[in-house]
């Protein structure tokens, strides 16, 4: 063994594979961590496809959806490494979301009819697409339960508008977005009356009762959904399920299936067969066939009626513009998936052993030829099954959904009730490989596998139970996504993955390097709205204002003190607190809250945040910066005192004094100069190398400059005082000028080390 | 390279390694793996050592207080798999905590001056301990910015109750467990009047501001904290920050350290100098030795005062008892943490270079002796460093916290401007390795190293900034938690792991063995109050009761349907929907959730659950399973019906009919006879095989076997239907076989997969 790995060794070094500089590693480790742990070679080679490590990135990023946790998940591919929660439809407080004045008017958005709705069931994202392709600039993201839409802006991974679905009382099948995100599509699930709040019975399902899909107008310039240029499809009470926009050769055309076209009643109650035998006991239900474009044309044209204030056309308006078809399609199916060159259309049947592969171009000849097998029920057009299939294809039980490879001609689909992921062919109809997964497969995903140029590589399997997979964390278990290798023939399991909050429905994932987000705002900006916040102020120009029993503070935050320190208010006030991040800094995020008041704010650098609250009870309340920014994090703090109405202080007190001496400010004094000369050894070394080739470098030394320039006029201050033997305040000001070096030799030694670890070379 | 590969895969063979049987690993693939994605040898050892394939398990399980998320973050050890977000003091939809009744009675619990607090800023998570080692049992957690501490049991991960401390404004310094969990320690952090809703000047500070430790009585066998029986210390308002309980030799005895002894006010906006300048002034802060076990005693002596309601030990009766001692501990110290043995209590002084290990039996001479250098300012006794030192270590720049080894006298401690973790050994005090960490690390962790027994192997360092570590993700960026290899005599960085959610402070670890979780509850268990839910029901005894304008439903959730299907309701009523999961296969979790009326469940099998809302708004809304719990879970769904007040149906009125044939019913019973065909091969396989050897899969046969057990007396249903001609409810009452057989078939498949994979043998 011994024997071997020396060779091993020497052997991959001769092969330039490089050995890390460490004693540590020795090819008699590997085998001995290998034997230890249990791992098979090919246990080895999946950790080397997904280990990333320090100071290296990941290649894809996934963003998920959230499932009932309301939000958004971000993670890292092939680490599976969870980067973010982004709170969308549930407040969260980390990010101040809910907690702060301008995120609560983002949740105030999504409220219905006039009342908050603190969660949603998150399901389907959605990147937005330039030309088909995703151009990671916007999140898309549906509640399901509280029929609404929201858009995340990827410059700061933040939820900045949520609109709520005028028509539907549920909504499964969003967001889909058009090839150029001209419109998000959103379909209803659950058929209900579309006046809001209009009550029929339910033996009225097919009269009163109504399905339809939402094309929401997205305005990419200014980032937000335009509700007024938005419109909607009435469709018949079959339940609506998920959807896909055309590209390339369907082009203009959307795609939304159906389940329960049966138009079904259950009520196991009084002894009716449940909703789950009425509505799947025929072999096909509907595939709608839409040409938005054209939908569009006839909304502008004044052609739709108006349903609680939203453009809806009807369906008769829709079959007399020649809007809408449908088509057969085999039996309650989940996924709707156009092909990446669009000529193709995957529609799986949770309770067939099929996908059925429709050909747009059939679909459009079926059209053109006035081609119908029937009319169903709301007199729309049927296309015939045989007319539009290309082909059908057997994969097991329980197909589900399907993605694309980079590959031509692949598609991966899962099977939900084999537990198993199926690669084939669907130019050529057959079945490719198999790969069994752990447990009850719901959506799969590739790389860019919803675009029109997928990227191969990587597949997530989203699978709905983990049971046995991961150390047991109670009754509620995680989620698990596995991650497999789809590069070669066979695919190959590389990583289980637990979601440890909420239920993941879809996931989207994009290559890391399309995505540009900040690292800082533009100071004073509020970010909910991408525009200058009234409360931001610069430093200096702190204030606290009262008008009657309103008092705003206009404050700011930077290492390591709030300004202000002390907030004056009476019993009653109505306060409001503006905080703008002074800091320039990458990652220098601050955090805000006063005591017991229930509220909390975010502050990244450059941001400014207001909270407001009553004042509603005598005491003292200190508030605090949340976020372990620096050493001296702890004292970044202040106290709100809330004072009986009328309180006058007593004129004799005084803040007590410390006892400082003038030995103490000498030493003090002393301390200052050792550490500089710490400082001035640090800069040394840092001017000494090639610092200006590594950004986050730069941006480390400018801030750290930055920290340094703060104790400008303060030498003069304390010397000032120690002139007037005045020790207390002589010593006070030395030992801030100390506090900036700190964060300047913090600072230092960051990029200290990040240059000696990524191999910075001596400059002259 | 080819060749060597080929001998390194054969030697690998002979050696006994093991090689799966697959084609697609090879040497040439890990070399090219390794090549393609820049991973170092190094790398690739780090890879292994961190790895958990499929099936297999970590070694421990964090538990990580979830900062300003109000959450406990759970992940596990060494893959950094994060498992579950656990709801504490913030709603949390997926768990249905705070959108359900009794998870907001839990919260309810947490009000502070008759108001909701929906979050909070978790800190220091503690388990539960037997003779001083994790036992596995509770976890504990405090909320620093509205000062409440929660209890979490680890049989189920569900927050069961929250405690409001009766007089604190703040609270940094928890949770601490003492030896055998008889109290939880919780000390005060900004100074601030005791007495509830009173205010004084900041002139009065010294006066009139207190800190102060709590010490809340828990009670294990009802896992319930007594807050009759807890008591706190008065302190001076000095900043209390960590505590830790003493053990072994110093049992009975806790530690509590201090900043801003210097009582400083600060007022920047004012021209004073921040509270960053004057609270780190002095070399020296007060370590707090406090005997908890006579001040128990005293408490019961009825010699505490009442402040709120609560028993308060004054400044005065502590030293006349000699319950409290102070001894100077330099400089602002963040962690106080006391050795395995008991013997020592090793302080980290943030703003100095030392940590500082004192020597319990010296402190108890001192005490003994009446040895003391001063008194404080408050009368209490101060020991000389010099009297209570065993030895001072010089580590670096911002000492943090400290953890310990498994090897005797091994210590670990964070340094925050250094951005390393120092090694060393405190008997000896000597510096024995230092690594680096990407930055700015706050606390750190070891296995199991708060216990009497710490567990060795890793460490974790809670880095606050991760800046360049992570594919970026906007402005907020996630922490860092970085793995590192404590085995050998040189640590070594194994694993970087984002944050994704909240600024976790501390983290503690164990052993994952010592957990046992359940995977079910006791059919119609509130699982927050661990007792009967008075709206449990059995299958059959679904009921729905009206009481003047109160509608109470009696339900159950079953794959794959609510009971009941219709819930009709006038507009105004107040509804209250009780569900009973009557699963009892593990992480057969339901979901409930109606509509737009902002509730939502989560019931885990054998859970009862009830949401309470008001029908205010007439309409139809749709209600249905939130979980993807089988191949129909669309189909688990209901409408409520919220009619005008005294609507009356139209008595023609009647459900639609499907148009089923006797063609339709022949094709559906032969379906279900084909099914069972399927079946019966599926357990025939099963039963031919070992199965009973593994309990995971035997859970899933008994679920396999309840689900077809559901078709009893259906059949004779259908055919007494289609006996009568009656070929709509004949058919779909068949149907309703076959969707019980395609749960049947789901688990079997998922058995058969199991079994296959985890080598079953054949048995006769």
């Amino acid at each position: 063994m011994k024997q071997f790995n020396k060779q091993a060794t020497s052997l991959l070094l001769a092969a330039g594979m490089g050995l890390a500089a460490t004693a540590a590693w020795s090819a008699d480790n590997l085998a001995d961590v290998l034997k230890a742990r249990g791992l098979s070679q090919q246990d080895l080679l999946a950790a080397a496809k997904t280990y990333v490590p320090t100071g290296k990135r990941d290649e894809f990023v996934a963003f998920s959806s959230g499932g009932q946790s309301g939000q958004v998940i971000v993670y890292s591919i092939p680490s599976m490494r969870i980067l973010k929660y982004i709170g969308v439809f549930t407040p969260e407080p980390w990010q101040g979301y809910g907690f702060d004045e301008s995120s609560k008017k983002v949740l105030a958005q999504g409220r219905i009819d006039g009342k908050d709705i603190t969660w949603g069931d998150t399901h389907h994202p959605a990147i937005s697409e330039t030309n088909g392709e995703y151009d990671g600039q916007f999140l898309f993201i549906n509640d399901k339960a509280n029929p609404r839409l929201a858009v995340i802006d990827l410059r700061d991974f933040e939820t900045k508008q949520i609109v709520v679905n005028p028509i539907f009382k549920s909504e499964h099948g969003g967001a889909f977005v058009t090839t150029n995100t001209e419109y998000v599509i959103e379909a209803a699930q659950y058929p209900a009356p579309l006046e809001n709040k209009k009550f029929y019975p339910l033996e009225e399902m097919n009269e009163k009762y109504r399905g339809g899909v939402t094309y929401w107008k997205f305005d990419r310039k200014e980032g937000r959904i335009v509700t007024k240029d938005s419109f909607s499809l009435e469709l018949p009470p079959y339940w609506q399920d998920l959807s896909d926009a055309g590209k390339g050769a369907s082009e203009g055309w959307s795609f939304t299936n159906s389940f329960c076209s049966e138009r079904y009643v259950g009520g196991i109650e009084k002894g009716r067969p449940p909703y789950e035998a009425g509505c799947s006991a025929k072999d096909t239900d509907y595939l709608h066939v839409i040409n938005w474009k054209k939908a569009a044309e006839v909304v502008k044209a004044g052609k739709a009626k108006k349903i609680n204030g939203h453009d809806v056309i009807s369906i008769e308006t829709a079959v007399k513009e020649g809007l809408l078809y449908l088509i057969p399609e085999p039996k309650s199916p989940h996924g709707v998936d156009v092909t990446p060159d669009g000529k193709h259309i995957v529609v799986a049947g949770k309770l067939d052993t099929h996908v059925s592969v429709y050909s747009f171009e059939k679909i459009q000849a079926a059209i053109k030829a006035g081609k119908f097998e029937s009319k169903d029920a709301y007199g729309i057009p049927v296309i015939g099954m045989k007319d539009a299939l290309h082909t059908q294809v057997s994969l097991g039980l329980g197909p589900l959904h399907t993605q694309y490879d980079s590959k031509a001609c692949v598609a991966y689909t899962s099977l939900y009730v084999d537990s198993q992921v199926a690669k084939w062919n669907y130019c050529e109809g057959k079945v490719l490989d198999k790969i069994s997964v752990h447990y009850n497969i719901g959506h799969l995903m590739t790389m860019e596998g919803d675009s029109t140029k997928p990227a191969g590589k990587y597949l997530v399997a989203l699978n709905k139970l983990s049971i046995d997979r991961f150390v047991p964390v109670g009754p509620l278990q995680p989620q698990s996504h596995q991650l497999i290798d789809i590069s070669g023939d066979k695919m190959q399991l590389l990583y289980d993955m637990p979601l440890p909050l909420g239920e993941p429905h879809y996931v989207v994932a994009i290559d890391a390097k399309k995505l540009k987000p900040a690292v800082r705002y533009k100071v004073g900006t509020d970010s909910r709205t991408d525009k200058p916040h009234p409360g931001a102020v610069r430093a200096g120009e702190e204030k606290i204002v009262r008008k009657g029993n309103k008092v705003e503070v206009f404050g700011t935050l930077i290492r390591s003190h709030i300004t202000p320190e002390t907030i004056d208010v009476e019993v009653g006030d109505e306060v409001t607190i503006n905080l703008t991040n002074l800091e320039r800094a990458q990652d220098e995020t601050h955090g805000f809250t006063v005591s017991t008041y229930n509220v909390h704010a975010s502050v990244e650098p450059g941001k400014t945040v207001a909270v407001k609250f009553k004042a509603d009870k005598e005491g003292v309340y200190p508030y605090y910066c949340t976020e372990f920014c620096s050493a001296l994090h702890l004292e970044m703090m202040g106290y709100m005192l809330v004072k009986p109405k009328g309180w006058k202080p007593s004129a004799k007190k005084e803040l007590a004094k410390g006892s400082y001496t003038e030995a103490d400010y000498k030493a003090t004094v002393k301390k200052v100069a050792d550490t500089q000369a710490i400082i001035d050894s640090v800069v040394a070394y840092i001017t000494s190398v090639n610092y200006k080739d590594f950004p986050d470098v730069v941006a480390m030394v400018e801030d750290a400059f930055d920290q340094l320039g703060k104790t400008k006029g303060l030498k003069e201050k304390h010397e000032g005082f120690a002139a007037k033997k005045d020790w207390e305040n002589a010593n006070l000001w030395a030992e801030q000028i100390w506090q900036y070096q700190v964060k300047t030799a913090d600072l230092g030694l960051r990029a200290k080390t990040y240059l000696e670890q990524n191999g910075a070379r001596k400059v002259k």
